[in-house]
This record gives C-alpha cells, sequence and structure tokens, in this order.
C-alpha cells in the first residue's frame, strides 16, 4: 500500500513504555505553575493554575506538590520537596516553562506534561535538547487539558470538578476542543472512561506510544483517537494491528477536505495525507472509522460492553410499529441484514402470544411487558439465525414501564456471543430507561438508527478480529 | 415521471377544509370512552379514557365533554349534553367506537377522530359507510394519540402531562410509535410546536388533507412528516410543490428497504412503493427528506428560526480549533463550500486581534469572549462572500461563559437573509448555552456536523424557493 511520507516515517524506535506508564500512573506529581503569571493565548494563568490545583487535590488519591513559580508564600518549591516526584506538570508559558523543565530534569523527574500552548519552533527545539541532554520525555506542549486517569484519580484538566466516571474507555486527542468536547460529553452522559491523553503538538510522546501503552493498560478495554495527522504512520499501523487483536480501536479524522486539513497544518502542526490515504491505512490497521464526536462515544459505549458481532443477521424486537420499521432500514442501510427467523421461533412465538406476527422486525404490541419481552428476547437469541438483537422499548404510546427492563441483563448474559442494544427511543422515554439500565451491560440509544449503526461496529470489529 | 399505483391514486377529491380544522379548532369537544371497557391490543382501556379526559382538563382552553359508555353515573351522555359539539373523539373498541360514530353523526358531530386500533376490514368499512349517509369525516381509526394544538390546549393524548411548548412546527405522523417519539423528543428538548396529527389508518381524511390544512394554517411555519406510504400520490406531490412556495415541508420515510416495506404494509396499511420513486417523488414536490427523529426536530427547528441559505458559502467562527476542523469538513461532506472571506475581511479582523488567523474557519483562540464574538460575527456576516455562518463556542478549554453569548441574537438579526446557527458542542456545555440562547432565533447543536446538516437543510430550502 502507498503511504505518502507524512505517514509513514519510518522512525521505529522503540516506544519507552515506562514513561508513558508514569504519565498516567506516576508516584507523585509536581504540578508547576504561577499564580502571577498571566499569558492568555498558551493557557497559562493564575487561575487555571488554580483550577488545576483544585482538581488535582480533589481527585488525586496519591502525592501532589504544587509548585509555584514567583508565587505567593507558603507554596513548596521544587528544590524543597521531600522527594522527587516521578511526574512534572508545567503550565507557565514557553519560556518559563523550558527553564522548570531543565530544573525538573536537574532533578530527575524523567517524565513531564506540557500544558500550555503557543509555543516557537524554537522553543520545541530547546525542550527536545533537553530530551538529549538528560533522557526526559514529553508529552505536548499545547496539551492544555493534559492527562486524565479516573481509577487514581489523576486530573490535570483546569476545568473545575470535571471528572468522568470510571470505566474502561481510553481516549487520545490531538485537539485540546475536541478532546475537551468528549471530555464534557462523557461527564455528562455518564460514559465510563478509564483515561484521557491530550496530545497536544506530540513533539516527543506521540499517537503509537500512547496506542502502545493503551494496548497494554488493563483498564482499557476500547481506544478512542481523534486525530489531524499522524507521525511514523507504518509504526502505527504495525502498533495497531497488533491491539486490534484484543481491543478495539475508533478514530475521529478531522482535516478530512483539503480547506480543513490545511487549517488542521497550522492547528497541531499536524501534515495531514489524503482521505483516501488515511482510509486505505485504517482499514489496514483494523482501525474503525466513524463521524463526529457523538458516534465516537455510542459506538465505544457498544464495543465496551457487549462482544463482538459474529454474522450479518439482525433480529429486532419491538412494542412500538413505526420505530421497529426505522430500525429494520437503517439494518440494511448499514450493510446488515434482517434476520430470518427460524419457523420454530416463530411459531413459538405466535402459538405464545396470539396477534403477536413474530416475522422480524417484531411488533409486540403496545401493552408488551417484562414478561413477553424477557421470553421473546430469549427466543429470539437462541435461534441460530440470529447473530445480534435490537430491543426497541418506548414508554410513550405503550404499557412498557421502566421497571420493565430491569430482566433484560439476565438474557442477555445467556448469550454471550450474541451483542443485544437497547433503544427507548425518544427524550424522556430514554431518560427513564437509562435509570434502570445505564449501568448494565447494555448499551442504550435514544434512536433506533444509532442502535443499528452500534450493530454494524460490533460486527465491524467481529470481522477485523476474523482477519487480522 | 413514472409513479406507480400506490402513490398516484388520482382520487382528486377536494379536502373538506372545513371539517379538518374543526380536528385542531373545535369549538367544543366530545370525548367519547368508557371506564369499564377493557380492550388491550387496541389501546380501549379505562386507564386510557382517565389519562386523555386528564390532559383535556387541565390542557384544553374550550369546553370537552366527557361522555361514558357504559360507565359510571355522573358523566354525561351523548343525548344529553346541552350543546353539540362540532368534534369527538372515541376511544373505545371498535365495534363500540362505530356505534357511538353513529350516534354522534345522528346528533349532528360531523367530525371524529378516532382513537383506537385493531379494526378489521369490515369495520373499517362500516365508519365509511357513516361518511356516506351523514357527511360525517374521520382522522383515523387507529391514530392512537390522536391531535394535539399548543394554541387551543387540544390534547388527545394519554400521556399525562405530555404537552408541548407553542411553537411553530407542525407534525404529521403514520405511526402511533414515531409520532409518539417525535412529541416525547419535542417536550423533552422544548422544541416549539404547533400542532400534532396522528394519522393512522386514513381511510378518510388524509396526508394531503392534512397537509393542506398546514399550509393555510398561520401557526404552521415548518409542516413535518412521517410517513410509511401515501395514498393520492400525485394530488400529494400537487398540494406540497404549492405550499413549499410559503413554507418546508421535511419528511422521514419508514419502509425503505423491501423487507420493512413489507412491515409497513402490515402496520398501517400502506403499500410502500420503491425508495427510488419516493425520493423522485419528495424531489419534485420539493419535500426535504431526512434520515431519523432527532434530524427531523433538528432540521425543523433550523427552518423555523432562521431564513433559507441564497448561496453555498459557509464561515466558521470558533473559539477551539478541533471543533472548527470538523465543522469545515462536515461544511464540504454537505456540498457546501467554505467561503472565502474578502481580503477587507481578514484584514480587518487580524487587525484587531493580533495572533487570530481570518483564514476561514476562523480560530478566534480559546479566550474569545463576547465583544470578540460580537465583532467578528459582524464583520463575517457584512461580507457578500458569505451567506451563512456556523457559530463554535466551547466553554470547556476556553474563557467562553453562557453570558458572552446573550450578544448574539442582535448581531444575526441584523443579517436577516444570511442564516446563523451557533454549536457550543458538547453535553453541559450545550445545556448551559441552551439556556441563555435557547428561546432566541438562533438554533443550536451540540456537534458541529449537525449544525453544518441544517445549513445544508436551510441552503436546500433556499435552492427549492427558487426553483418551484
Amino acid at each position: 500500500m502507498f503511504l505518502p511520507s507524512s505517514i509513514c516515517d519510518l522512525d521505529l524506535k522503540v516506544s519507552l513504555m515506562d514513561e508513558v506508564k508514569t504519565i498516567f500512573e506516576p508516584k507523585s506529581v509536581a504540578l508547576i505553575g504561577s499564580s502571577r503569571i498571566r499569558e492568555k493565548v498558551g493557557m497559562a494563568s493564575p487561575q487555571l493554575f488554580g483550577n488545576v490545583t483544585y482538581n488535582m487535590k480533589r481527585f488525586y488519591k496519591k502525592k501532589a506538590y504544587v509548585v509555584d513559580v514567583e508565587g505567593y508564600a507558603g507554596y513548596k518549591s521544587l528544590k524543597r520537596l521531600p522527594e522527587t516526584p516521578d511526574l512534572a506538570v508545567v503550565m507557565l508559558p514557553p519560556d518559563q516553562s523550558i527553564i522548570q523543565a531543565e530544573r525538573c530534569a536537574e532533578k530527575g523527574i524523567k517524565t513531564l506534561v506540557m500544558i500550555t500552548g503557543g509555543y516557537k519552533d524554537n522553543q520545541r527545539a530547546s525542550l527536545l535538547r533537553l530530551k538529549e541532554t538528560y533522557g526526559v520525555r514529553f508529552l505536548g506542549p499545547n496539551t492544555i487539558m493534559g492527562v486524565v486517569n479516573t481509577a487514581n484519580g489523576l486530573n490535570t484538566t483546569f476545568e473545575i470538578d470535571l471528572m468522568p466516571e470510571k470505566g474502561s474507555i481510553s481516549v487520545i486527542s490531538q485537539s485540546g476542543g475536541v478532546g475537551a468536547c468528549l471530555l464534557d460529553w462523557a461527564c455528562f452522559y455518564n460514559i465510563g472512561i478509564s483515561k484521557f491523553a491530550f496530545v497536544g503538538d506530540k513533539i516527543d510522546i506521540n499517537d503509537v506510544d500512547l496506542l502502545s501503552y493503551f494496548g497494554k493498560d488493563r483498564q482499557t478495554k476500547v481506544i478512542c483517537l481523534y486525530m489531524e495527522g499522524v507521525k511514523n504512520g507504518r509504526k502505527f499501523i504495525q502498533e495497531a494491528r497488533k491491539i486490534v487483536k484484543k481491543k478495539p480501536i475508533l478514530v475521529l479524522k478531522g482535516g478530512v477536505t483539503q480547506e480543513s486539513a490545511h487549517r488542521a497544518k497550522s492547528h497541531t502542526a499536524s501534515i495531514a495525507g489524503s482521505d483516501q490515504v488515511f482510509n486505505a491505512a485504517f482499514k489496514k490497521a483494523g482501525i474503525i472509522r466513524v463521524e463526529n464526536v457523538e458516534e465516537l462515544m455510542d459506538m465505544s459505549i457498544a464495543l465496551s460492553k457487549q462482544p463482538p458481532m459474529l454474522g450479518d443477521n439482525v433480529a429486532i424486537v419491538s412494542n412500538v410499529g413505526g420505530p421497529a420499521i426505522l430500525a429494520a432500514d437503517a439494518v440494511e442501510r448499514f450493510g446488515l441484514k434482517l434476520a430470518n427467523l427460524s419457523e420454530k421461533t416463530k411459531k413459538e412465538i405466535e402459538s405464545l402470544y396470539p396477534g403477536v406476527d413474530a416475522t422480524n422486525p417484531i411488533d409486540m404490541i403496545a401493552d408488551a411487558k417484562a414478561e413477553r419481552y424477557r421470553k421473546v428476547l430469549d427466543m429470539v437469541l437462541a435461534d441460530k439465525n440470529v447473530d445480534g438483537v435490537i430491543l426497541i422499548n418506548m414508554l410513550k404510546s405503550t404499557f412498557f414501564e421502566p421497571k420493565d427492563a430491569k430482566s433484560f441483563p439476565k438474557i442477555v448474559s445467556k448469550y454471550p456471543r450474541k451483542p443485544v442494544v437497547d433503544v427507548p427511543a425518544g427524550g424522556e422515554d430514554f431518560a427513564k430507561v437509562y435509570e434502570v439500565l445505564g449501568r448494565s451491560r447494555i448499551p442504550l440509544y435514544n434512536l433506533p438508527e444509532k442502535a443499528a449503526k452500534a450493530l454494524k461496529v460490533l460486527r465491524a470489529y467481529g470481522m477485523i478480529k476474523q482477519k487480522i
């Protein structure tokens, strides 16, 4: 496969897993900022420093030392710390950050997260010289929000109290804005996150290093990427191919068109290749591509909660007609098939529930409650012609109540090789069923089309695991 | 254009506008149900009757007479009503509904909304005989949720307290489930609604009659349709072409694929034509097609609040880089163009805000507050190379606060021929800015891609108005 130089830099250096691990799992942290210096563009300010300090104190379970450069008395200076932390987080304007980075290096801190942006080429070069001289490693600069690890509470974001729930999805974002949007989305919708990394200008530690770490990280089950360009394209593909055997990788790619690619270049100094080249690379790497932030989160949830789908055949089990038809439309639009239920299954359902037509999509009629859902779902999942199921259970216009959904997880867990997704279609209906099933293993979607897309992605991952 | 018989039944009867008007704007209503009869499949039950009674009492501003058939004492029977209502809403099992419909006809009630479903062919024929004998007109049967009019509080849905906010979007749904989902969505997300009509089996009053009424209804600015099939295809197209000169029509079509079309047939007795035929018909009619319930609502909001877009050129004004790149990608993916800002505009922006690169998409950097947004938006809208604008204002990772958005509507209203949509991308960020701008004329979207889609639809409507 042809790969342009922008994504096939043959820098096959071994990634230093220890340093990357330290970014997320340090023994202790030095947070270096200033309660005086203000420099807006690069996001250095007393307020932001105060916010990160607050978040670290509030969430971080290990020791964090706050080092206030040219700041108020009472804060500890780097020299006087009782121990040498293994991670420093630096949020000062570029020149001061470089000075502090050198002091860290001298003190023996080997791993640094550089929060602030606005670095010029010569300033980036100064950081790289520190790497050569002292062997220190950098995430950033221009990471803006830095890193989050829900397991130990590490949180270098400057948004007060922004901490996602613990979970198994890890995110790598090349953009502060898109990363912040993903983090906001995850927090607002209670999506279970393991780790967040904002890579920024990635002068040193890059996507491949982070991928490699997340590939080995036992808390990470699904890896999400937002990227505008990639260095070390061939290594990136190699690493991804290794990882996707064990866990799925999803990507949202920005800078798809020529004009936005131009903008991406000035945004994160990425050289974006042509979109077709990226598509081919993602395909070769076994990476699943999505179209927006919502889809990235929705599909991650599916992959983190349900098994890959091992065939194309989808059964739809619903208490409303129209939404079931929309689900069937979407199933076929996304290249899946409506399962042909076996005659045995159909007869069983129809004899048990006269009036129900058990042709897929199955409309169980508006009076279907827990018992009918449970029995029909069980029969449908047992059918060898079915590879996955979309459940639809609206409340409005039906007799279904949120508590009727309580019995779903037990049936679903009987069939660990067949994914099931649930659609309490609508606004309030979704919110109410979410209260019951939100923390279960069944992914919930507010529209049938999103559920069909989730099964499509579970099928795609099934095929990737078979092929790679 | 070839139209199969399913959508070109040449029944060119003149629609009886008075009767259709009475469905939404009756002088008084008889609500006929039973506090004893229970018949689950067709949705007749004492509880549902009680719920509709509650909603009518709670919301309806005119006189509603509750007629309890075989029910408790104290309720008025149809015969003893002090006046003859012009609308009856009947929610009994089919045979009893037919009896009550005849009593209504005898009493001189000319318009009936038939809520319950489960009618057999001969029962539908009985209703049609009443039409021949007495000249009564029917909406339904099988409308399930009936009708809603936010202006006078008419609400025959059986979901307690489900009443959308007043607004200018009217909805026609062929499916109870999809209609209920739309209603739930509208209520949950505070979308301004004028009227809802659930057409059910449409043995008499049909989509064309309702379209025609909504076309003339001064409170309706945007018409939304969910349909699985259509009778009187040619008349439907004729009527739509007339209406779209004045107001846009959006359609969500269910039963797109062969298998789901089969299901649609048994669901609402519709004969679905091939999807290409529908696409051609919608195009000829000037109807804009969307892909799901969320898009139907999102696009209606855009059309109800902003003018059509008169050219292809979109400017993006943002305080974050990555989301602006995603917006630019989506603009081009949807067939629009990134506007080439004039040199004058660029120079003005860049001289006023050193550090800002005014190449579209414009990244105003994370410290942009109300004043910078206001000035840049004004300059960009004044640029003759710009036909519409996507604003992006995230809170997370920036200095923007919800109150900074307060100044947007004033600038936007200076340019009544150029649509502007706003993207406080994310979860909480969207919710917070929604509190400030939710009721303004600026549509809000939680992702850049949805905003780009909105401008695409505003452009599509601009072209429809130019062509038809």
